[in-house]
């Protein structure tokens, strides 16, 4: 049996957790944020707001559009011009879910049936696209080249990042710097947007909203590491998280990867199997965590993701001492601790 | 006065440094390298080889052509194009030394008067784009359009890098991320292709040349980072490194960055001041070294530093292991603990 990475802090057992204590801090933005996400969603097309409302009611944490919503607040801004922008995050975020669901022919997403599985890879395909349009009509309707700039390089960087995932898949022999490259189109070019917004909607000078790409872009690695991590380490019937997705899908990811370069050729032809040709017996995700945790591959990702974490922190340092300030920073750590 | 940070293994008290034991290793190459470097950079035009000599000969650590060698015998290559190869790479790394003093208007490398302070800023100009040609003319003549490709990409992505640093040069508010691009861009992408080059021209599976490419570049980013620590650390009686040229040319490196978001206003003034504005008076670069010192900037920028060594290592974990594979592990660690 593999084991468990314990984390440093069991930040879950606090009373409320620093995600909680940033959703209190923006909450009648974030409720803004849910107004709008039903009403941008709504459609004559009944199956439209069936599926967006499965994908987005399901559980997500919201976290993107909360930190356009924090970076706002951490520039000073005072007006309203966020909370649309913020829904943009969110509907660029979950059509990349959809048409995820659907190139890797999941069945599930965080526990519940995914969206492809319950109304079909076309639905899927049709609504990731409705969303992305509905993102683009709502950065227009903000009306700033600046912000659509930066949004829609977020989007297109996205779709190249998962085509470069796409790419790697099934290639045991995956380095660790295409898996960094990967993750950074896919996941984090979106959190830099995310944060950049911030300092443009509060029309801040360029040093601010290069401090807040870097906190989102640094923060989007660790987090996706994390991600995958959780893969891998998940005690399912204590988190209600899934395990063992990415390793049934043959998706690389950093644990898996440095796993593989760490073992022998006997190992690596394991690897070959279970990912590469996608052969997979019973005790298969068992000899691979067991593999994982003889190469302190997950101790070492974690390693990997609290750099950027660092970086991540540094990164506010410019900006003066605040609850909110204080808020990002508490969601950088868990990020990394976090065990869900 | 600032202190010097504690280098945690003292190489240079070894008999033979990991740089003398690579370059044992590869012996015969570099003796055939550094031939032809003299043979390539004869010329008619006597202020040529007189310019180009005295860069060459200037006490380099030849790292880059020595990476070329030792990936083309870690990959098990017999032949002899990666002499000329090796040589190309050299050039590129010296021209743009060439163009960098120009651009910083400095006036010492390593210690001598920089050739643009000797022989005007006119003949760096142009000795440098001969020093170009001369690395296109060696790539040609290898005749391999992958190696072409992976080193011409290399050369523009440099000069990408210089002028990005350009732009974040005296700007006291430039972010992690910015620096972290500069320097992949300036540094990490030669030693990338020098890497890679190995696996090319020992026609190596795609994956090796990833590994290699994985390597380079994140060894690139650590021994840029540690130039960078060094140019605050050195004491220059012991070392014979001069310090303090970045702080001096307003350059904006990682142990400042992380200096300036960990300090208060009165210090960002200080910094502004002097890396801004470059009103410096005496007592300037030791008050510097004081809030570095203050801030663990130097300790945190190696850590930083570790994390891409610890990239750079596991990239190698597939090749078998072999004294060359060692020797390259060992540059890993003296290039992050080195002192000069």
């Amino acid at each position: 049996m593999a084991t468990v990475v314990p984390l440093r802090h069991p930040l879950k057992t606090l009373s409320t957790s620093p995600l909680e204590r940033l959703k209190d801090l923006v909450s009648d933005d974030l409720a803004a944020v849910n107004q709008l996400i039903l009403q941008r969603t709504e459609s004559q097309v009944e199956i439209i707001p069936r599926l967006a409302g499965h994908i987005i009611a399901s559980g997500g944490k919201r976290l993107r559009p909360l930190l356009t919503l924090a970076c706002t607040r951490l520039c000073g801004y005072e007006g309203a011009r966020h909370v649309k922008l913020a829904t943009s995050v969110e509907f660029i975020h979950t059509a990349t879910l959809l048409h995820d669901d659907v190139v890797d022919e999941s069945s599930f997403r965080r526990g519940t049936p995914s969206a492809n599985a319950l109304f079909g890879n076309e639905a899927s395909v049709l609504v990731g696209d409705f969303l992305f349009s509905r993102a683009f009509e709502l950065m227009v309707e903000d009306g700033s080249l600046d912000v659509l700039h930066v949004l829609a390089r977020a989007a297109a960087v996205i779709s190249e990042g998962e085509v470069l995932q796409l790419m790697t898949a099934n290639d045991s022999t995956t380095s660790e710097q295409a898996y960094l490259e990967v993750i950074r189109a896919k996941t984090a070019e979106l959190f830099a947007a995310a944060c950049r917004i911030g300092a443009l909607v509060a029309r801040r000078p360029a040093a601010d909203e290069e401090a807040l790409r870097t906190f989102g872009i640094n923060l989007g690695i660790a987090f996706q590491i994390v991600d995958d991590v959780l893969d891998y380490a998940s005690d399912q019937t204590r988190t209600g998280k899934t395990s063992g997705n990415d390793f049934r899908e043959g998706k690389m990811t950093l644990p898996a990867i440095l796993a593989i370069h760490r073992g022998d050729d006997d190992e690596r032809t394991f690897w070959k199997r279970t990912l590469e040709n996608i052969d997979q017996r019973d005790g298969d995700f068992d000899h691979a965590r067991a593999l994982i945790d003889q190469h302190r591959a997950l101790q070492d990702s974690l390693d990997r993701a609290r750099h950027y974490g660092a970086i991540a922190r540094d990164a506010l340092g410019t900006f003066p001492a605040s609850p909110i300030r204080q808020a990002l920073l508490d969601i950088v750590t868990f990020t990394i601790e976090r065990e869900f």
